[in-house]
């Protein structure tokens, strides 16, 4: 194994007075005439370590110090341990080899740059401290989220991205084709025929895997899905993108209290194992992103998450003498500021918002006793609102194909999800995450664009 | 935490004699008049539990004789360890509730169905005890590739999805549109006016995450991805699929050896994860899929991996004096049958094949100082052929530049890649294992229809 700066962080006492190989890039240089540092970066770990060369013990000086940021070079020297500067060591470099230039077109220099020119760079921008800090802690959130279900026994399901059902009967989708679009093939009645094409028939990309899902756990017993889901939607937000990444768990005899608790857990794991894995970029963004984000975070995990039902939080905002924007109002869905006021100003911790209205929810969520909601489920949470939705399905065949008819879902396509509550139907329950909403909240980050490395938006594309 | 039939087998003494209560669903049903039989299976664990019932002991008797296959019930009972007999355990039940049936049009009864037949019904098909243990070890498998790379500090990438790019500029792709097909917009030329679609241009689905894949090794170092890719290629094979997973590793300061040693670890790791994680499942495969499995896959954990180069390779085929259907040419690629007589004839064992010629593989292969060819790699494994592809990256900017122009790749669009040669470039290296084919080879199911939850392939776009 190649030794790297993540390995000398770990244990610098270890390679103390030794000679030291490392490869990595150039973040910053100051040349001081008789000697010079070099803060080189190798992308193993968030901090850079210094790199001295002096006129007299490092070959070729004078190439050494035209060396510029954004350059991949090679360093052989002696780690030496400098408890008293700033940094707790250094490398006495004997030799620096360049490896591969950056002149002075090179787009990220050593000063501040506004986020939007950066996601110009998107191929570019992880060099920085702010991205590498934002896509390790959104590699290690990935993990997190797997090895808490894993650890759980679930099994992790991919469901298919390109498929013939409109998932939750709402939601633009993205058609998928390959038809010749200026050679359309057609029926004798002037429209188009799907049955050239590639499925046979028309295809979209997917906006939920959660059906399928729902088909596995009735098989596995807890299952989840992670991975893209898609939405056509032309909103140009700091919360929306049309190619965005969900977890969605499914559990069989399972109700929605169940869910709740496997929401609180799930997400309390992986705040922590972050927090636990990346202190260095975490404490980054509690200094430069979002002060007060690390207090956020530990105070979540000591916290036991509200429940409200939907009716008492409209009586909560209807009774708080606040003038909304938005009238709150019973069977209407919460706006962005009643949710800001329930998380924190009234409960001040992440609150579940139980018993929705069931004409505002999707049709599979199961019907309450009352006839007027359903067993649905919101977590809002300080700073970020809607983290996580999530219900109890509705296993009655009766009642679910008599809400799939009041909602015009298309029956017939959905035939085999039926079969679902035709053939050992159990009680279930099940949630969706949108990871970048979930990142947005661990790392104040605002915008979903800076926390997806190659965003979709409407009209962008690049890369 | 509720029972599960996972945590009984995990420890049964800790249950004997104490009152259980598990849900789960009905896999076969004997009914002996005065008793009867039950197993059980609560999808958290390959094997079933056996219920017995008694006239005398059981609640409700007569309605539990009635129980079908398929059906979902809770039962309350006692453990008794049962040392003597074929099941080391049973539980005597006091009361088996209906939570939901299954009439006899369940198409999963206890009897011997078709894998064609299997397909029609995937929603349903994780219930055999074939798909129980595919779908487990490939949820399994893929955390087991996260891990590996998480401990070796590899950062997690999402690469998009839907890409205005050619990734490797061949393999057909997925149009991915908004525009209404049957009004299309025009330009004045009669031309399909693209800046009306949702990305202001065309766009596809991603036949490879590869290309942003290296931008963030530029950055990180060491990166994978694992997500889906897809290709429209109208080939209907039991190992080509129209929507399947990749992993993609990239790994800067890296060259062809690197990247050789980094496959065999991965693979390797991976293999005994799996072993080691599901045993039920891989015996069971080893019973009744593919006999002589465990043995292949404990040979592969103790071989070395052998190595030749792809001229040793042709050299061997011409000599071998096997009358081959293709015939072994210089300059050629390799058919099935050669991989075939190369690791299960020849060297028994999985082999490398490097240096390839450079007008069969991809523009941003490395080129050799022999001009004709390029430093990738293919690990052929007994039995499955090509498993994996990998090669070093071309980092000399004119060298790829003048690669580009020989094989037409659109340079305009890929200015970004350059300028990861530009801007502290240096020599780096990855490959590409198809998740699929991985779980062909660990599990012996030959059909890659059988491996992924929902296939997607010409003209099938079922659920």
């Amino acid at each position: 194994m190649k030794l790297t700066v993540r390995k000398i962080y770990e244990n610098p006492a270890k390679f103390a007075d030794s000679t030291v190989v490392l490869s990595g890039w150039v973040r910053n240089h100051r040349d001081q005439k008789e000697f010079g540092f070099i803060n080189l970066n190798d992308g193993s770990f968030f901090e850079t370590i210094q790199v001295v060369y002096e006129r007299d013990k490092t070959e070729d000086f004078e190439q050494v110090t035209k060396l510029t940021v954004g350059s991949a070079i090679e360093v052989v020297g002696t780690l030496e341990l400098t408890p008293d500067r700033n940094q707790p060591f250094e490398i006495k470099a004997t030799k620096v080899t360049l490896l591969g230039g950056a002149d002075e077109t090179y787009p990220i220099q050593p000063k501040r740059h506004t986020r939007e020119f950066l996601r110009e760079v998107a191929h570019l921008r992880p060099r920085t401290n702010l991205f590498s800090a934002v896509f390790r802690v959104r590699s290690i959130a990935a993990f997190g989220i797997h090895k808490f279900f894993q650890e759980r026994n679930f099994v992790y399901v991919n469901t298919p991205l390109i498929t013939a059902n409109d998932g939750e009967g709402a939601g633009e989708m993205f058609k998928v084709t390959t038809l010749n679009l200026d050679k359309l093939p057609r029926l004798e009645n002037g429209e188009i025929d799907y049955s050239k094409d590639f499925f046979g028939k028309q295809a979209n990309l997917t906006v939920t895997g959660q059906l399928e899902g729902e088909a596995y756990a009735m098989a596995f017993r807890d299952i989840y899905t992670f991975g893209p889901t898609f939405r056509a939607e032309n909103s140009n937000t700091t919360t929306h993108a049309s190619e965005f990444w969900m977890i969605e768990p499914e559990i069989a005899f399972a109700d929605l209290e169940d869910d709740m608790q496997l929401i609180e857990e799930m997400v309390k794991y992986v705040v922590k194992y972050v927090l636990d894995s990346a202190p260095e970029e975490m404490a980054f963004f509690d200094k430069f992103v979002q002060p007060g984000l690390l207090k956020k975070l530990n105070d979540l995990l000591t916290s036991k998450f509200n429940r409200v039902t939907h009716k008492e939080a409209i009586d909560l905002l209807i009774n708080s003498g606040v003038k909304f924007e938005n009238k709150p109002a019973h069977g209407r869905d919460l706006a962005k500021e009643h949710e800001k006021f329930l998380t924190e100003t009234y409960f001040k911790s992440p609150v579940f918002v139980t018993n929705w209205p069931k004409d505002i929810k999707a049709f599979y969520m199961r019907l309450n006793d009352d006839n007027e909601t359903v067993a649905a489920v919101d977590l809002l949470v300080p700073g970020s609102g809607e983290l996580v939705g999530g219900s109890q399905r509705e296993e009655r065949l009766d009642v679910l194909l008599s809400r799939m008819k009041e909602m015009n879902v298309p029956i017939a396509d959905l035939d085999w999800y039926l079969d679902l509550r035709r053939y050992g139907g159990c009680k279930h329950a099940g949630f969706g995450l949108g990871f970048e909403r979930f990142l947005i909240y661990i790392t104040g980050v605002e915008n979903i664009r800076d926390v997806i490395p190659f965003p979709r938006t409407p009209k962008n594309i690049l890369f």
